[in-house]
């Protein structure tokens, strides 16, 4: 089968850790990235193609290169239109391709689950069902009665398929999983309702994966939501029109768009250790992190908390109980257990504020690494700047500031106007304000390089590119 | 009237703006520095004197040049050993010096008082009872039932003096002050008594301030604390055996080694507006400081919190009310509102657990300006330093690193090797490891410089000192 991963969201819930510029699908939140597990996740089951947002690019072909991944298997939306649009460009794309009778599956890059076994059986059954033409999705019983949640109801009767026993017959004592036909939907009960649903024993969370043969999708766009499909299918194979046709298209959800519409829909229920991370409460419900090496939380008559520090600080925690505080370099959250639902609307605020934090980190990655800024003021700015190996950055040059490296690691290929120096731990190099300059790390360590700026402006557009290898203008 | 100034405290409670290399009284907490306040405030009583606790001697210098007054004016007791001693020492010298019948003052440093009129009314009348021959107080008139203050109970009918109508008589309507004799002293009453002395209007706030004529207060300690009195007389004019006395000497509070043993003691009731700034509570009450330009708190379904932004960060607050986060660069504190005298059992931890953080901040005073610490990593180190106008670094070498200097401010002047640079913003000048080096400051300018270390060890002992303006080895 096509497992197909749709990596769009901007994931605000989870700021300061997640923003916009850098969504939680990419964060080593909680170790590995999210986007990462996920495709590793799915790599049992084929060869997994990406739909990501237009933000996302340098970290998506970054996260799959360290997989091993060739860059092609991704493609960027020009803007968010929500998931209908999403999978219908992947079922365009795979009809292109030759696929149209393949089984593809659309699966959340931000999501984890802990039991990646009964995963791969879920989806094996659902992909049986879709071979037969019904499209199927994946119910995870639900552990609390959570209004943040799309929930399905099954029908135990309607049993539409079972596992087959496992190879070399006999059985290992689990129950086998088994398709159901789904009776209703309720998308964000209220508590009292979420309760209820939750105590009927066949209510189950839509936790947003989908199975299908690609024709049949396709079949169910062009009759359900004929005028997206008409635009999807304009889509040049080169993609070359993407942003124009993106441009006259409607956001919808593949929830309301297709999956409520349908007369018959399938859903397996099972228990996967399911969770959408949404909130910082559900990432204190996970569990602790480490945090850096370094940082250190002490309570004194306080207990309860859950600290997420992403710095190398002492944290102290006096009298204080069932609090949530998530520290980044420049940004701080102190929430209540139980309320960052509403951390949305904070970063809402930050936003209509003007605040740079609610949609920028510190540090930014670029496709030749990444930087970090140390110190910025109004009489210099310093970084820490990581060249990745076999890298290097476009040949520039600035107006308004000079520039002051110093290697701290590895071997970088400094050109300035022209000139080649090789520089290694302990060199420094000046770049006078105009003059044309790049680095390259042509050696297989990481290449780290303090620089101070110095000058009158030091926005990052103040960039004149002569040459660059990722086409950047 | 001497006015003689106790600095000594480390104001443990204020962590993390207050640690023991940087207490209290220097910080600019709200605005300019507490001890920088109280010097100016005693000037029209007469040249203040500074008793300071040995860590402080570079910040108490630098307030003094600041306020221009001599350095000579702050003795610097080798260890803390209290108020007795201090008080004692100051006596001692004042004799050496001649004014043993003049009336001395003790206040301390880290306090804050609004009306500095009723202030300074209330210390001349105190120093009227003083010339009389008794040891007077100024009592505050309670504003709460605080449990961490001492109390003493006044009798209004013992009426010992009065205020003499303004100059120019006739009155300016408002109540003259009086003194009364003393009844009684109850140090840090449980919330119950507290409540009940602030109820019964004669028992005021002892605000550790006390008034008295030099010769009486010596006859008091040679009475009162025989061993302590006769150690501090040993104490040489030059200072040169103050080490070696204090080290004898056992530590013991003025109030329980000599004000509640006295057979008469004079207090004159006030409201001035009087704070210990004791607690993060009580900066909570005095009012929020505007912070660091660039920082910005939000609140999202929350309230009635303390934000104290010592960076220029975004502060996100959900949901959550009454607490007081204290944010600094190397560490955070988040406390319940009204548990805030607990920091100091926290700071304890801190220090068992052997954190630097507990005693010392990211940044450092020194005799010739300051430095500040930007990132810290195996790798190297990034500072920036700051120079006085018309100081000097020591000539100095390192052992076990090299230095890249990056000038950004003013115009310095370096010596590497016995050849001088001068240098303006934009210069760079590495030192290499071993290398004989200095800054100095020539201009009237401050000098900022960004540094970045480089080799195996980065402490503040690896420095060989050739030269040194302020006699360090």
């Amino acid at each position: 089968m096509v497992p197909v991963v749709l990596s769009g969201g901007s994931g605000t819930r989870l700021w300061p850790v997640s923003r916009a510029a850098f969504p939680k699908q990419f964060n080593e939140l909680l170790g590995e990235s999210l986007l990462s597990r996920t495709l590793r996740r799915l790599a049992p089951l084929g060869a997994p193609r990406v739909i990501a947002g237009a933000g996302g690019e340098v970290a998506t072909r970054r996260v799959l290169a360290e997989l091993g991944l060739p860059a092609e298997r991704a493609v960027f939306e020009p803007v968010g239109r929500n998931t209908g649009p999403a999978i219908a460009l992947a079922c365009h794309l795979l009809i292109e391709g030759g696929k149209a009778d393949e089984v593809a599956g659309s699966f959340h890059a931000d999501h984890l689950i802990a039991d990646e076994d009964t995963f791969l059986r879920a989806v094996r059954l659902a992909e049986r069902c879709a071979r037969r033409g019904q499209v199927a999705t994946i119910g995870i019983r639900p552990t609390a009665p959570d209004t943040g949640m799309g929930y399905v109801q099954i029908d135990p009767e309607a049993f539409l398929g079972e596992e087959p026993p496992p190879d070399g017959g006999g059985g290992d004592g689990r129950e086998p999983l088994t398709a159901h036909r789904v009776r209703d939907f309720r998308e964000k009960p209220d508590a009292e309702t979420a309760r209820r649903l939750v105590a009927s024993g066949d209510w189950l969370w839509n936790a947003g994966m989908f199975v299908f043969r690609v024709g049949v999708m396709a079949g169910h766009f062009e009759r359900l939501l004929p005028e997206l499909w008409a635009a999807v299918r304009t889509v040049r194979p080169d993609l070359s029109n993407l942003a124009e046709v993106y441009a006259r298209i409607e956001p919808v959800s593949i929830d309301h768009g297709v999956m409520e519409r349908l007369d018959e829909q399938v859903t397996v229920p099972c228990s996967m250790g399911w969770s959408d991370v949404g909130s910082w409460d559900e990432v204190a419900r996970l569990g602790r992190r480490a945090g850096e090496p370094g940082a250190a939380v002490f309570e004194q008559a306080a207990g309860d908390n859950f600290v997420f520090p992403l710095r190398d600080r002492v944290y102290g925690l006096v009298g204080v109980e069932g609090l949530i505080v998530v520290d980044t370099d420049d940004a701080l959250l102190v929430a209540r257990r139980g309320s960052t639902q509403e951390v949305r609307e904070l970063v809402e605020r930050l936003r209509a504020a003007g605040r740079r934090e609610a949609t920028e980190h510190s540090f930014e990655i670029r496709p030749w690494g990444d930087f970090e800024v140390l110190r910025d003021t109004e009489r210099f700015k310093s970084k820490v700047l990581r060249v990745t190996p076999g890298h290097r950055l476009s040949y520039q040059s600035h107006r308004h500031r000079s520039e002051h490296w110093i290697v701290v690691r590895g071997r970088p290929e400094v050109t300035l106007d022209g000139a080649v120096h090789r520089l290694a731990p302990g060199d420094h190099i000046a770049i006078p304000q105009g003059a044309r300059h790049r680095i390259a790390n042509p050696g297989d360590e990481l290449v780290e390089i303090v620089e101070v700026q110095l000058g009158s402006y030091f926005g990052e557009d103040d960039i004149e590119r002569y040459e660059d290898d990722y086409d950047r203008s």
